[in-house]
């Protein structure tokens, strides 16, 4: 299965698009840039739900749930907000479907059934919440309101990819209310921070934490912090995003506390989220021209275990071993599966747990029953030993970790590697089309150098690191005095 | 604050809807007949999700995800289903707000980005689902195909009520492909089994396990199982449904297999779901006057632990053996919160934790450290002793088991004693009005009987159940032979 990818190479986006179906994570369907997310693909989603789940909590954060649809007369009451998303909007219009009287067995949308104000389906939900959030807070007491929902939205996406831009999507968001600007600012950059920690120590992706550029920004927001990654062919992809509200949709929808002091205040407010879009983003980080790598902490099974054999009395004792096998690795937390399908061959096997990324596969036959041996395979590295049977929970488990621990290293070293200063246009223009990936340089702070740049260039401004040094120079398009250099990449 | 609600004597209704408000469970959206789900009440369904999730994993079953959008050609596919939800369907139309010339500010439905064919916003998802499962099932290799989604669906309702009935809710659906009859049959009645299961030993709500007669089968099912609950009003509540869908959705959508034999056979389907409605049968079984009642399964705190105190001191001294105490009881399992709001008395905190249900209070003042004692309240029997501290740990755990236990056996005897024989239309019509309930009567097995039935009584069949004796006799209404009792109730 593995051979029949398109290599990277090649064409990196088709190797990215084969490799979704063919590992079987998603597939497009019958609605135009909408996606099937399918059992293996959903399994990682929920491994990454419920470790940020976790993480949530662990910092106060409660779970809710809010209306899909927002009416229209609240979707424009924070007008930029509005702006930002009007154009890619799915719009309710009517509430009933009716038999068409010029097509027999047909339905169509009942004339007499327009809602008198349409409803637009969330394509983020700030509006409908801190419509909610007026009748939930009244005083300091009542903050902060530390909320997140895990839900589906809705953008209509004119080009979509698997994962990456689709018309719908899951994904979660949080939107808390404080009393402070400080206290929101904290916040905001604290689940910007969880982010990172998520990807890196989880998923196995480096990024650089930063904050956009105004043009960048959430529409709505006053700072949006960011986490970006880079993928395999140097291109960015914006992986999380926490933004700062301000008191925009406390004003846009008049939600005021008193404060201790007695007086009646405006709400600070954050919004932060991140979505199946990760799911694009490890893809794109580890895998290889055979197909999906997992990091161990991601895989629905980390370990996969292949009975060689030909006779059923081979079979059975063959399974004695591995069932002796699977209940003290499950003990240690590992999860496995004994492939046993009498419908492939082993090969065939191999082949398909490639493509999907099993980070272990142990492969046992009649020949290691005698010699008290197992094969074991390592996806990352297609490296493959024979190791005594003896001892081997904790090799595993010891490889497992490493197994994680190497992913993510050999990320960083790629994504080090591709973050390039430059001080002149020239050498960005060269960097960016010779060497892909990040570039450091001078900018002077304004949104008309930073559009012509992406005119000329296509590419964008990532972030405003928020890690390293920052010094004065000058601007690599206009010579004009900068502040800071900023990261510059394409980007999906 | 529990004094405040509407005692169920007075307004059964008006109670329901003033304890889902106050014990934070939900509230109205701004959107027509959409709840928003709160924290707390989210928290519950967050625990109900797990425990389902868990036990249809355990059967096999794996999670997806499928569009929300049905686009209308593949809606009105199976005939009856589409004509079964056809009126409560909210309709996508167009894709794009634009700026409105007339009203500058305000946003209008942009008549240019009007869709080729509209989108049906998922009532249910067999007709997305097996459009999908028809580039998956070739071979009987692929069956069965055991898949459930967690989602968010939209029914238009024209009369809502808090979980109840809300024109969104949230739900799970489980979608299967068969290769035969009898494996079908046989996942559907497992699935039901499952849902009583679930309700008996963890919601400890006593369900009736049944078939739904014709007409109140889901509009394309060949045959509904269903688990009905008794509230405490004497009305019904279809708690959770598992329908025998034949190859009816195989034949709308051409979904066919190559069996063993080589033939080309049409698959055979399930589907079954529960939703957030079992919050309002959650609420209606066990709740009383003074706010909600929580099986300890489903509580999100099972203890809530209170201080007594005037001073800083106590305060600290009491804290240090509450911190004690909740690091063990949590090493028993047991979720513990400790509320030391200093926003509030205790008395405020004792009737804010009764009317959210939490099973057992445990207070502790400066005069319990002396004595070695705390006040533990059981919340099912609003009875209070005090208590060693010494040993109290096991007698939490013991005490919420019994909890659990006692809810279910209070809920199982109002159940069997309001299941009434009747043996005449007199008597039917007299023990409806009188005691309310399930009534166990011959009927004929016409529609026309059991429409009539309805109109003169609003009692509907809710379902004829699988266990207990099936005996002959004669129709209460028409005297007909019939070939067995029925159970016909009032219904939410």
């Amino acid at each position: 299965m593995g051979k029949n990818l398109t290599s990277r190479s090649e064409d990196y986006s088709k190797w990215y698009n084969e490799l979704v179906v063919k590992a079987d994570l998603a597939e497009n369907s019958a609605v135009r840039g909408c996606m099937v997310i399918k059992p293996y693909g959903y399994a990682i989603w929920e491994k990454m739900q419920a470790e940020l789940d976790r993480m949530f909590k662990e910092t106060g954060h409660q779970n809710a749930y809010f209306p899909l649809f927002v009416p229209k007369s609240l979707f424009e009451a924070e007008e930029k907000n509005a702006e930002g998303f009007a154009k890619e909007c799915a719009v309710v219009t009517h509430y009933r479907l009716q038999n068409d009287p010029d097509n027999p067995g047909k339905l169509r949308v009942d004339p007499d059934a327009k809602l008198e104000e349409e409803l637009v389906v969330r394509p983020t939900s700030e509006a409908i919440i801190w419509n909610t959030y007026k009748g939930w807070i009244q005083s300091y007491r009542d903050l902060p309101l530390l909320i997140n929902q895990w839900a589906n939205v809705v953008r209509w996406e004119m080009r979509t990819r698997l994962f990456l831009r689709t018309a719908e999507f899951l994904w979660q968001e949080g939107h808390t209310a404080h009393a402070t600007k400080q206290e929101a600012l904290e916040e905001a950059e604290q689940m910007n921070d969880i982010y990172a920690e998520f990807a890196q120590n989880f998923m196995a992706i480096p990024v650089v934490k930063g904050l956009k550029s105004e043009s960048e920004r959430f529409a709505g927001a006053d700072e949006t912090y960011c986490i970006e990654a880079l993928m395999q062919d140097g291109k960015a992809l914006q992986a999380g995003t926490s933004h700062f509200l301000g008191q925009n949709f406390a004003k846009a929808f008049d939600v005021k506390f008193t404060s201790k002091e007695g007086k009646q205040e405006y709400v600070w407010a954050t919004s932060w989220g991140v979505s199946t879009r990760l799911m694009g983003a490890l893809i794109m980080t580890h895998s290889d021209d055979q197909g999906l790598v997992l990091p161990p902490n991601l895989a629905p099974n980390q370990v996969v275990i292949v009975p060689i054999f030909k006779t059923d009395e081979q079979f059975d004792a063959i399974t004695i071993v591995v069932n002796r096998l699977t209940t003290s690795l499950r003990s240690k937390g590992v999860t496995i599966k004994y492939d046993k399908r009498d419908t492939l061959r082993p090969g065939a096997k191999f082949a398909q747990h490639e493509l999907q990324g099993v980070p272990l596969r142990i492969a046992i036959g009649s020949r290691d029953l005698e010699n008290g041996t197992v094969e074991l395979a390592r996806r990352d590295t297609l490296s493959k030993e024979t190791t005594p049977i003896d001892g081997i929970e904790d090799k595993v488990v010891a490889l497992l970790e490493e197994i994680q621990l190497s992913l993510y290293t050999r990320a960083l070293d790629y994504r080090d590697s591709h973050i390039t200063e430059v001080n002149s246009f020239d050498e960005f223009k060269e960097v960016l089309e010779q060497k892909g990936g990040f570039i450091s340089a001078h900018w002077d702070g304004t949104i008309e150098t930073e559009d012509k740049i992406k005119e000329i260039t296509k590419a964008t401004i990532r972030c405003l690191p928020l890690e390293g040094e920052v010094k004065e120079g000058f601007c690599v398009f206009t010579g004009n005095k900068s502040a800071r250099r900023v990261l510059f990449a394409k980007a999906y």
